[in-house]
């Protein structure tokens, strides 16, 4: 097979220079290592978050930057000290690919705030030729076995590959933070992040809402078991007021009201943001008062990564994407589209010829 | 004993118009219910409270209000339904004096957030002849047998008063975040509330800093056992950066800079308030990057409150006090120095000749 071959040159699509268009990209890849594998990628989704890193909203992007980290493929080619992985096996890869295993946060089990993680693609090689990683809008990439999780049989590869971010981001916040079967749980914001994060509330036997300021949204809740709440009506949140557990926002708005979430929160009711608004102010009186909970979650430990498609295997949770076949063109419309807010809900790249 | 019969006058101290100075009062009490105690007040602790109800910050005082609600005394009196408490014991009342027992609050044990909740005093009693409670200002008090707990000996009254506030209000944060043996925990301002706190969490085994703007606490900070860190120094917060599980913030004031507060917490990390500034503003990245949590603590249930009593007397736990005996003239000594923020670190007044 061609693809066992070490070859020295994969094709990608890559963003050149901060705010410019994706472009034909081709670049020689760092050996395999010994811990790694190498994935022919098969689908890659696309998050508002290779949005922010084509515009450098961040401050940290490195040009040429190929993005891209929501990735399902096949093993292709397997490093030496690599036994949990095998050839043709169906694989995901997500934002994180390595972590250093020796500071308090991985010593806890929370790697992914290991201040020296490995990234799936902007993430500094150590390597003069490759200085940078690149990621999943490519051909084939290279990652540490550790960081590349088995996807169950049962998930289609398309609908899946969102669940490498959208679903570690939205999995974690009701793990870490005690949410149950029978608690009331709101998820605000129904778009990328949002409806996989309601799918999750629901079969985890929560009673879910979707909160959006979109009425036209109240039919796709109600098609994942949901109810509604239009955040921009009084009477519907006077109707849900201080009966909450738990609160989901995947919102990026600035100016949001935050005290109207609030006061959907009963005494003990936790906010939770996944989403990244510019600015958060609160009355204190509120979450002093009712003893509330503003927190956030960011990604997921390597372990809730692995239960988290293990559970939208055995409930039939899969992103609802758009696909369009993988060309430097269609990684352009994908972007824009994210841009202008359009996509229900997430974009997926396939790679469907090599 | 004269204070067997059931007196029809109380005497008492009394504001009588919104900032108006505390003056002599006398009432009529309800006569005693089934389910009440009558408790002669030994001591009554000052909280900064009391001097938001006289000058109506909250718009919620009614007037004549007799305030105070850090009572020690001795049981005078007992209702026919009650068992557990006897004539000569010596008890404390604090904030919370009754319950309904049928809402969620109360059924699920959080009877703090019990909407139609007693107070000890400016709470509605539904009688025409003393339409308001009112506090331990005051020569005696009647209070639900439920709310009125048992001080273990060893524990002087006056210095134990301001357990019945200030310490409920700073025990409970401990239990519902997890705090407990190793984990490093900052108590912001080290005031009525702080220097409590502060005593909580060095005997409970954590690795405790004093947080605050006057470094002319560092000594006592030092003699509770703990560090010292003074908030204004930007090394002294550079130091501690990114390293602490919780902090427990008893600060009031306006303005402040909450995103240096968040700094110093690692991931995971809380940051509790139990103050009431006036506003409360962050950078959300920080909450969703490191996982953090702001949150909020009011009072504490009816067992936690019986669970600090005990720790305090096994830990030689109590409050640092100015004392004065209880005149009108010494209630308004006492609101004038806690508005002048020049008591350390709570005043009480002694009720010595009756």
């Amino acid at each position: 097979m061609a693809e066992e071959k070490n070859q020295d040159l994969y094709s990608a699509f890559a963003i050149m220079e901060q705010g410019g268009p994706v472009k034909d990209f081709t670049y020689t890849p760092i050996p395999l290592r010994p811990d790694e594998v190498e994935i022919k990628i098969a689908a890659c989704g696309v998050c508002h978050s290779d949005l922010h890193q084509q515009n450098n909203d961040w401050r940290i992007a490195k040009y040429p930057l190929v993005v891209g980290h929501e990735i399902i493929g096949h093993v292709i080619n397997v490093g030496s000290e690599v036994s949990e992985l095998k050839k043709g096996q169906r694989v995901g890869v997500g934002p994180q690919t390595g972590n250093c295993g020796n500071c308090s946060e991985c010593h806890r089990g929370q790697q992914q705030f290991c201040p020296t993680k490995d990234k799936s693609y902007n993430s500094a090689t150590g390597n003069d030729k490759q200085p940078m990683t690149y990621g999943g809008f490519a051909e084939k990439i290279r990652v540490k076995a550790a960081w590349v999780f088995p996807i169950p049989d049962g998930l289609p590869t398309n609908q899946a590959a969102p669940l490498l971010c959208a679903g570690v981001t939205t999995w974690t916040p009701f793990v870490r933070y005690g949410v149950t079967i029978g608690s009331k749980v709101g998820i605000v914001g129904l778009g990328g992040l949002g409806h996989v994060g309601l799918q999750f509330a629901v079969k985890m036997g929560c009673d879910t809402y979707a909160i959006s300021t979109s009425p036209s949204k109240a039919e796709e809740a109600k098609g994942y078991g949901a109810g509604f709440i239009n955040s921009k009506e009084a009477k519907d949140l006077e109707a849900h007021k201080g009966s909450f557990d738990f609160l989901l926002s995947t919102i990026s708005a600035n100016g949001v009201n935050w005290n109207q979430y609030l006061d959907l929160l009963r005494p003990d009711g936790k906010l939770c943001m996944v989403g990244l608004p510019g600015d958060f102010s609160v009355s204190p009186g509120k979450i002093v008062c009712r003893r509330l909970t503003v927190c956030g979650s960011y990604l997921a430990n390597n372990q809730e990564i692995r239960d988290m498609l293990k559970f939208c295997a055995a409930h039939d949770i899969t992103a609802a994407v758009e696909v369009l076949p993988m060309t430097a063109e269609n990684c352009n419309v994908a972007l824009a589209k994210i841009h202008n807010n359009s996509v229900r809900y997430r974009m997926v790249l396939e790679r469907t010829t090599l």
